[in-house]
């Protein structure tokens, strides 16, 4: 594996695949707006569901792939209404939040044709799940809130699971040298369309 | 309540809201057709927690609608893994199968305009459990294989659990007259639509 492994700003946990660490500025601006990033928060888990479902409509004949999607999915709403119960419990309630270009950037990184289409919607959705690997755990370390920090590292494994899903879903159907050279390219813009700091706090600005 | 409760072929439960009860025929033709008509269930169940999630992203902002659907999807969700197992379990496969015209059929009665499409969309996602319900319970009656019938009896309850959920979503939002009206009118095109046999095998043929 020679993909490189940054670090996130206080993280000792070499963050694979992601090609730069998040920013002490998104870092700042997540922890300065808790109510709001928790709410983003609960939609990004609402819509790793969504897309799971989404494949698993388009590629429902693809062997071995509803047998994990399906339960990804549940698993992303049951920590969705985890999240809804939390904010309940804090007279917070879920509303509508404008999205940051992150979503739609990396959607037009993926490529029109089969089958390099299916491998990117993969490495995409798993990249996706990296990140916010990576930022929970920031969250986790950072946030002064006992109970979001709690909240944030309970939700930090299945993440980093989940990554793993999507990675053994694309090395299933396509080759080592394949996987690797396209999860890199991705990687890459990924860490680029994050460069920029969206000005709104959200999991993904 | 004055909806009319006809019964199925055999059917000792009454089917409210059910504008007509599923025919003879479509019986017969499901009965002689188990694998085919498993693996559209398994496609329903994906469908209807896709539905559910669909709502929850278009109308996140309702209260009490995410705290509702997103366990409503995840129950679908389990069905679906369910019957995964059992078609994996006879060598049977999860394969792709032309749709009935249904769910489109379905679709075209729903308002353009909100908060018309709303309740609509609450109602004819009600409606399609409220079949599934009536259809299951005939399959668990007069199946002749233990192993399916079995199952079919253990997924009848819940289909008319949320057919109860998405009808108290509409009554949260709309007076007893509206839903029950715009109810009946739905469920006549319902029943018209399952009027004329699709010629296959179906759970909505």
């Amino acid at each position: 594996m020679n993909a490189r492994e940054p670090r996130g700003p206080g993280n000792s946990t070499p963050i694979r695949w992601l090609d730069a660490p998040s920013s002490e500025a998104w870092l700042t601006l997540a922890l300065a707006h808790p109510q709001e990033l928790l709410v983003d928060h609960a939609h990004c888990e609402r819509k790793a569901a969504h897309t799971a479902l989404r494949l698993m409509g388009i590629y429902a004949m693809e062997p071995g792939l509803a047998e994990v999607l399906s339960p990804l999915a549940r698993e992303e709403l049951q920590h969705f209404e985890t999240i809804l119960s939390l904010l309940k419990g804090r007279g917070w309630r879920l509303r509508h939040l404008s999205a940051p270009p992150y979503g739609a950037s990396l959607k037009r990184c993926v490529a029109p044709q089969e089958p390099e289409r299916m491998l990117d919607q993969f490495l995409v959705a798993g990249l996706i799940e990296a990140r916010s690997h990576e930022r929970l755990g920031l969250l986790a370390r950072h946030c002064p809130d006992e109970e979001l920090a709690g909240l944030y590292r309970s939700l930090l494994a299945s993440e980093a699971r989940h990554f793993g899903v999507y990675r053994v879903l694309a090395s299933r159907r396509f080759s080592p040298t394949v996987v690797n050279s396209r999860l890199r390219s991705l990687a890459a813009v990924e860490a680029q369309i994050l460069g920029q700091l969206h000005g709104q706090p959200r999991m993904h600005s």
